[in-house]
């Protein structure tokens, strides 16, 4: 495996919302940028803004056997289908790496059936958009985001050196490990507990004119359930027993915070609301990076 | 009951920082402020920046009975307290509003203990900060939000006409009427449902670290987690049927979901997330306001 460096040869496979981001942020930085995708329209639209250099809607040998870093920015499932059909033809030595937003379920996976001469070092950029699409990529999105690095014990050290360049090449504000359990039971709580949340708020109270009278504090809890359903169900599903988990520490907990309102208990309200105030402020955006 | 004119003498009873925003929206339109507010620094802080004219720590007769109306920026608790004591101070003809955020516990209670020779209708301005006193007061606040007034059938429509007009000269986007017990249903779900969940978001999962990974969508869902625990636990509990009746339709449809995943129905979470998704775009924020 080769350190990233501007010689390095990069080919991007999907070119969504966050396949979109990385190109623009790789061919700005002068990489070469080649793209696989499904559709025509997307490979025009990233050629006309420079994205990528090349682009193609079938698997083209050349585009993957030149790559030296490969970027999977695909579904899960379609992920894992295409190492399976495809993976005949990398170049040996090549690095892969993958965005995906759950990782125990796909890492293992992919890292077990991958040609022994190929590497797969997996990491999520914690960054996205509500829109889909390479019209709404955007890589400003990954400043001051986190970009978290997923290694296995099948990992070598050049692999993870070269992903944390990738990171900070993207522009992340904070690379870090995580081993993919960690990660995935981090995500289900930061980021899909929430999203499961402001999906229910949005259907558990169907009542019309609400809209009228809504404030920021509502907007705010429920901008995320706008939500890609295709995708969101595929995560959540890949992600069950540890997103289960979290589900039901919430539930539990506002079963808690009920009972101290049914039975009337303003001292057990304040005390929950104090610990809420105070644990709420470590969450506060670094002003530095903001 | 006379109009609102810049004639009128304004007495606000309560300069945090809702109290602290109506005096200086009101000071600045060249209204009469005056105030009667527990601390001198927050007198002397509003006297420094021009919101007032006058201020008082005791409960001056004589500002009292200048008043053509009397704003009330209390806990629910104190303004019920404030009226049995001095009422009698009234002058004959006053009209007095309020701020307070939940409606059928003191509305009704107010109406009826207050003399007959003065009107009291309430209001609900939704717009709030998460932080309190005067310092943090801000009239910008009340630009494209909404201002609620819950008459009942003891009001007349001069003292109606009166605090829309007093809605309109804080610069609110939209005033509407809801009964009391409409404007608690809403609330409870449209606020009071919201901080319930952001208060148990931060409460449910105390690891260490969390911080370190979180990104916006967790933020935004737990922005309003801090939270003045003595007066929100005494809007939860004046309001606890009806915030119990949301809180119980929000973990009905979490745990449906919640079942939806655990028997792996992809199809019905989808369902669930393509509803969510339709229903938030009523709630966007119209451009206009903005």
């Amino acid at each position: 495996m080769k350190p990233l460096t501007k010689d390095t040869n990069i080919l991007i496979v999907g070119l969504g919302v966050i396949g979109g981001s990385y190109a623009r942020a790789l061919s700005r930085q002068g990489y070469t940028v080649r793209c696989i995708t499904k559709e025509q329209k997307d490979i025009d639209y990233a050629l006309s803004l420079g994205m990528i250099k090349e682009g193609s809607t079938e698997v083209k040998a050349e585009f993957v056997q030149k790559a030296d870093l490969i970027i999977f920015a695909l579904y899960p499932h379609i992920f894992v289908e295409w190492i399976k059909e495809h993976q005949h033809l990398f170049a040996a030595g090549t690095l892969i790496t993958d965005v995906t937003g759950v990782k125990s379920r796909i890492v293992y996976e992919v890292q077990s059936i991958l040609r022994p001469d190929v590497e797969f070092i997996a990491a999520h950029p914690m960054a996205g958009r509500e829109s889909s699409g390479v019209e709404y990529s955007d890589d400003r999105v990954f400043i001051g985001a986190n970009y978290i690095i997923t290694p296995t014990e099948r990992n070598t050290p050049e692999a993870i050196e070269a992903c944390k360049t990738l990171g900070e090449v993207l522009g992340f504000a904070r690379i870090t490990e995580l081993s993919p359990e960690e990660h995935d039971r981090m995500i289900a709580f930061l980021s899909q507990l929430t999203h499961c949340i402001a999906v229910t708020l949005m259907t558990c109270n169907e009542a019309p004119m609400m809209e009228q009278y809504t404030g920021d504090s509502f907007r705010d809890l429920t901008r995320i359930a706008k939500i890609n359903d295709a995708m969101w169900s595929e995560l959540f599903l890949l992600n069950r027993e540890a997103l289960l988990e979290q589900m039901d520490a919430f539930a539990n907990e506002f079963d808690r915070f009920r009972t101290l309102l049914k039975i009337g208990d303003s001292d057990g309200m304040r005390e929950t609301m104090r610990r809420a105030t105070a644990r709420r402020i470590l969450f506060d955006k670094p002003q530095k990076s903001n």
